[in-house]
């Protein structure tokens, strides 16, 4: 199967057209005025008053990758139409990466200004990280605007790290601390046709973990499981160490095993997916299981305050999903990309579009922050708790222009096809085209359970039936494929999901989820916010026998649901006898979409609800 | 109320006579042992070639104190009769603290050896800690033999301190980082009848966390809530910080409340046990929620796993709740200490006596360190995870004597008296005598639910009603006094519990003890082991229709307890439609009392086991 990429598909209405036209009017923005505010921006500025008074001090080693990562969203967006300010931003960095590169190629902003000395001697500093993400951005403005100002700067850049890296081994260090430059090398790869890009990123999956790599990891930081570097490539069996880090590189192992039709890697990347998939996701899709790294955890470890879940990881897991749907027809990864988008990834950007969570934790509670900072000048000895509200930008800003790039170009996990089929992963309302093939979507999903599918042109045409839908009808004839119903020919197709709002529980090994149940409506996680029910959420019970209201919130997007609970009495009583605890008192609980949570002030919030 | 001590007290038989003679057999000699092995007893050999090599560079700041405790335990353990090592672990100590005190009356072995310009100079080095255990150890062996030589020194450095810390404030701090002092200067002062030693107890606790005392915290570690320096004790309403710590200087606290009838220190005493109880206490009676800072926590943050409940914190809580015991009537106390002496303390040794554990968590699961060591190389970066096994000593062994010297004198928590009314706290098999007045109990409790109680010449004999007791019977007449029944005069009283297995539940606070029990039996609190259940504890639930059979372990000295319960089946599925779990299997769940944990090999254990 190869994807069908988002230039060919138009997204219309609904909550995901709704999401995009936010990033184009606020989103993008927003970003670039905060990364201009915060100095991200100097280095390409000409006009030195822009610039920071101790720039190029200010600089810090990844600015240049959140720069170039929003270039590539920008770029993306340009796809709905060109617009002045796009335009600018866009020539503003390729302006600055001609000046500014090296004349071998090489360009860092904060190495070129800072450190001029040390470039490609330091494992840890970003340096291909950043490289990776440039190329990216190239070939985004190459694809979208047919300009190839950034993509030459790429090249050159990209020959310059393969002499040093590959042929010359002159460099201080044998592979990037952070991946992210190999999967971007493949795409350069399919922009330019130039092999020799996708050969040196299979080198950097190849060496990564093998002996010689092993014994380098040990002289610079980070080494080991924390970036995915203790054990080759192909021997990988379990997901490790930081989420961001581990996602793109396990996109990369993908990509390389999709090129070279390499079974081992496909082999080592399939079981890396169930690993996570079986014991290491939060029901929002969310990975992270400890900030300790930023890090994947012990199986069923799945804290939920102190769940981590940086945006970026959900993103980051969403590539490596496509790229499995790639290798191998089963609908579980369009499932669980759908389960991203919806939740673990949308939570992480404002209503507004303008403020982002760096972690998307499934419990957030203002009274022990305050207890925390009350009960403990030492405060940085305990283990931090998450921000219980999005900011405008971080030091460690990866995850707000990512936010931008992935919503810009949301339209690449929505279809795919092979020689006789055309496939609808995602049901955003909209069309794709390709060739003679036309695909219109009319839904209001996942809101509403309906979709129309008209096709023009297919041989075959093949839905998702999502994971989460134990019932649906197709008023065509069809079979199952993987977790596809294949409808032949073409026309008129009308699916229809049932789509109960249910309660989900945990695998008994997940300790901290003993009692609960999280409510769920196709694939929108729902979540409580005292905001709406009243302090104390851990003496909110759920009632199992739901009586649900539905009602649909303009601002959300998505309904909100009222269902059947009770609220436990306060106490100063600590254990009770079974049976004699206070009698609960009935309450209707009003559960609202986990991605719209924190949008109303500082408020409590839970995923997992005690069951009745 | 006052306390009887234990010198008037005789324990025989059942669970706490066995734990008193393994003390005495086992116990103080493996101590002993492991004190000699590590050095801690160099300083006190004349003979060279029994120090190690690097003496004195070898000791720590806190050696002394390891060593006067357990001789404090030492000369408690001569009331049921002397024996020669008994006698010469004493004199070895007498010996050299008379030799080795400074002509001052300085004695701090670490500081003579190898610091001794900088006697008095830092806050955090335990030197008035180990001055209070050495003082502790002297009234002890003043009290058990009439020998003066360790009183005598005692009083030399005593003097000492009060002219350098409260004449002179030459010291370069003003109070101790590790309180112990304070309390050991009334017990000083009780021995000598000096009240100056009483009036620099005092003095400790008021100048602590004054403005005074808070710009000198800041200068020294550790200050502020973590060594309850952050506010003035007379103003403190909450347990905050390391819990000895804590818990020693509120015993201090309590002591100076009763001395000098200051019902200010009372309500701040009154207040901080009620914020321990109402939401910092383990179900075990331990207390220690975090093990940063070995520290209380936040309110209803109790998790199981990384409790740490360190053995000596539930000491000092038996100390201070002994105290408020004295100062308020309330059966509330004795009731704490009870579930202390039978969970969280007993825990901390081994069945056998002669291992220990510093903390004291909820729950063991082996496989986690396995996971944990496998997938992290930087482990060190992981909250770190509880011993599996108790061990024969650690570089900090505060808990081996203070567990040698808690049983020794267990005596102390079983009697009090006021001016016509003799009280029975704790039911421990044997007598007590207090000059014409004589109790004689006996008991298998609490492995049985019936005590009898003959008394000679009491006016009036008041017995405790064990806060978990719903139902009792008295076969003669009592009236109820703050969970007292008093009855008048003397002869013979047989007490009968209701002593049903109990599930317990937490208050909803507890979010990691939600839809789970705990098993109780009287003040014994039950756990599960998988050498008894299987592998996976987290797949076990329990059912709340107890279907309970019980039989008595000779080697627990208690009961263990089969009952009705179910085991969910493995499944690789993380999340479920709730009701489409796996089906449950049924099995007989086998428990057994929490205390023994930990001493058939390394095993998972759980306290809180999930309802069915």
């Amino acid at each position: 199967m190869k994807n069908i990429g988002f230039s060919q598909v138009n997204i219309t209405g609904g909550l995901m057209g709704h999401r995009q036209k936010t990033n184009r009017e606020a989103t993008v923005h927003a970003v670039y005025d905060r990364f201009c505010d915060t100095g991200r921006f100097d280095p390409y500025f000409t006009d030195e008053s822009k610039r920071a008074e101790n720039y190029p001090k200010n600089l810090h080693v990844f600015y240049d990758s959140d720069v170039v990562k929003l270039i590539e969203g920008a770029a993306y967006l340009l796809k709905d139409g060109s617009t002045p300010e796009l335009e600018a931003m866009i020539k503003l960095v390729e302006d600055a990466v001609e000046r500014n590169s090296d004349p071998n190629g090489y360009f860092n902003s904060y190495f070129t200004n800072n450190e001029p000395e040390n470039k490609f001697t330091a494992r840890n500093l970003h340096e291909l990280y950043t490289a990776g993400h440039l190329f990216e951005a190239a070939v985004a403005v190459y694809e979208m605007t047919g300009n190839r100002r950034l993509l030459d700067c790429s090249c050159r850049f990209a020959d310059l790290i393969e002499k040093v890296f590959k042929e010359e081994k002159s460099a201080k260090f044998l592979t990037p601390g952070h991946e992210e430059i190999e999967l971007a090398l493949v795409r350069l790869y399919h922009a330019t046709n130039e092999k020799r890009y996708l050969e040196l990123a299979k080198y950097f999956v190849d060496i990564r973990g093998n002996e010689e790599e092993l014994s380098d990891a040990k002289k610079y930081f980070p080494a080991g499981r924390y970036s995915q570097a203790h054990l080759p490539a192909r021997d990988q069996r379990t997901a490790e160490g930081h989420c961001v880090r581990a996602c793109y590189f396990y996109s990369a192992m993908a990509d390389i095993a999709r090129e070279y039709n390499d079974q081992e890697l496909f082999a080592a990347c399939k079981a890396i997916y169930e690993d996570i998939v079986t014991g290491k996701l939060y029901i929002t899709g969310g990975i992270g299981q400890t900030r300790v790294g930023e890090s994947f955890d012990r199986p069923y470890n799945l804290p939920n305050e102190s769940a981590y879940n940086e945006t970026c990881a959900g993103i980051s897991l969403a590539m490596f999903a496509r790229r499995m749907s790639e290798l191998e027809l089963d609908s579980q990864y369009a499932d669980l990309v759908e389960l991203l988008i919806y939740n673990a990834i949308l939570s992480g950007v404002s209503l507004d579009g303008t403020s982002f969570f760096y972690e998307n934790p499934l419990e957030l509670d203002p009274a022990r922050h305050k207890m925390a900072d009350w009960a403990n000048p030492d405060v940085e000895k305990l283990p931090p708790l998450p921000q219980l509200q999005r900011l405008k930008v971080f030091s460690c800003s990866c995850c707000p222009p990512n936010i931008c790039r992935f919503f810009a170009s949301i339209g690449d996990y929505a279809y795919g096809k092979d020689d006789d089929t055309y496939y609808v992963h995602q049901y955003f309302n909209g069309n794709m085209a390709d060739g003679d093939v036309r695909i219109e979507v009319e839904t209001n999903y996942p809101a509403e359970n309906v979709v129309k599918i008209t096709t023009e042109n297919t041989r075959n045409i093949a839905v998702r039936i999502p994971g989460w839908c134990k019932n649906f009808t197709i008023d065509r004839d069809y079979t199952m494929k993987a977790g596809y119903a294949v409808v032949e020919g073409d026309g008129a197709i009308t699916l229809t999901f049932d789509m109960p709002v249910t309660l989900i529980t945990a695998n008994h090994k997940v300790r901290m989820d003993r009692g609960c149940a999280a409510l769920k409506r196709g694939p929108i996680v729902y979540c409580i916010e005292s905001v709406d029910n009243g302090a104390d959420l851990t003496a909110l019970c759920v009632n199992p026998n739901l009586n649900e209201t539905l009602t649909f919130n303009e601002e959300f997007g998505a309904y909100t649901i009222e269902t059947d609970g009770c609220r436990i009495p306060d106490s100063d009583q600590l254990y009770y006898t079974l049976g004699s605890e206070p009698a609960p008192v009935a309450v209707r609980l009003k559960y609202i979409p986990y991605f719209a949570f924190a949008n109303r002030g500082i408020t409590e919030m839970s995923v997992w609800v005690r069951l009745m």
